[in-house]
């Protein structure tokens, strides 16, 4: 059987492909890292959110090639039901599609205000006004999760999709040294101990730096 | 059993409310509409994109509350799979759900440029340059999924979630007279003779103009 292929691209900056990445972790999927060179200009085009995202993450897997990271997620939790991908109960199944679907398609200011820099620590870093909102409805997502499942991750005792989904928010918090309550805190400590986080952060370390100069969200 | 309830807010101007409506009648679920005021401050906050966006589309059925317009697509698609919101072929399911996702997550020029606006027609309008990359993947993604499943609904010959994701995008470009291959016009024809579609469309035209100042994309 042919090993499937994620393209990602930086380690360091890109939180798309993290997601993705961490996604075929959780499945349990084996499979080859393929990175997209920041060179590329059709790479440098989408890291720059000059064209649609179609290039990273993108998953080839039993000659099905599957982009954007949803429906990667979804892909995935098809094909192993028993990694827990998506809780097994309805309502929280709902639940967890809900706020996964709001980190995809939302909370824009928080992104380009607050960009996954892995490498970064900005202690007392000043956020910009406009990005408070969607850090407490963020916040408030991480509490009702917390409070209806029991922690420590969002959907109970083991990482689902949507935690995959906050994974670079959590990165961001630490790296731009947001306040956040004990819930939160403790939320973002849990993620950093991940053992799939702790390895592609260990990664993101040791990448070249070609990317210092794109002050944007990617 | 309870009715369902979809909570939508403006049927001229939201396309998020539009493709959870869409939803819900390819489901074929029995539900009520709730329409939330435009005068209703957090209501306002939401369209003018100053908060995130869970308020609308919102379904609540037996129980459950799904927010999040791909998140109530699958629990839809759960719920009636006998209704084809996702294809049965895994390639094509992947496929569309990797479509609906660029939707979702993307195409922030074309949105910000072109709002829905059912009751307006712009003949001649001059599109912003900003805005052409996403008119060109749009179509890209359009005729490749017309070429490989024979159209006239982008997964074969009945809806699927894709095509509630991509309507709004299809009465966009008829308000702003946008220049389309014969295909894609195609494809747009197919979308305006849906009889969801129709049935929409002459709710919006009855709709009082009290958003009217709000030149956003919402």
């Amino acid at each position: 059987m042919a090993t499937a292929v994620l393209t990602i691209s930086s380690k360091n900056y890109s939180s798309w492909s993290l997601r993705g990445w961490l996604l075929c972790k959780m499945a349990g999927l084996e499979f080859h890292e393929e990175v997209m060179s920041a060179d590329d200009p059709s790479t440098r085009a989408e890291l720059l959110l000059l064209s649609p995202s179609f290039l990273v993450p993108c998953l080839v897997h039993e000659g099905i090639k599957v982009w954007d990271t949803l429906a990667i997620a979804e892909y995935l939790a098809e094909l192993s039901p028993e990694a827990g991908l998506l809780p097994t109960d309805a309502a929280a199944r709902a639940h967890c599609r809900a706020v996964s679907g709001e980190m995809h398609s939302g909370f824009h200011n928080l992104r380009s205000a607050l960009p996954m820099n892995l490498k970064a620590q900005h202690e007392g870093y000043s956020v910009w006004s406009g990005a408070r909102g969607d850090i407490e409805r963020v916040c408030a997502i991480w509490r009702e999760c917390l409070d209806t499942y029991g922690g420590p991750y969002l959907f109970g005792g083991a990482p689902t999709m949507a935690d995959a989904m906050y994974a670079p928010v959590c990165t961001r918090f630490l790296t731009y040294d947001v306040k956040l309550d004990s819930d939160c805190a403790g939320y973002c400590r849990t993620i950093s101990d991940w053992p799939a986080m702790i390895e592609w952060t260990e990664a993101a370390r040791l990448e070249p730096d070609e990317l210092e100069e794109l002050d944007v969200e990617f």
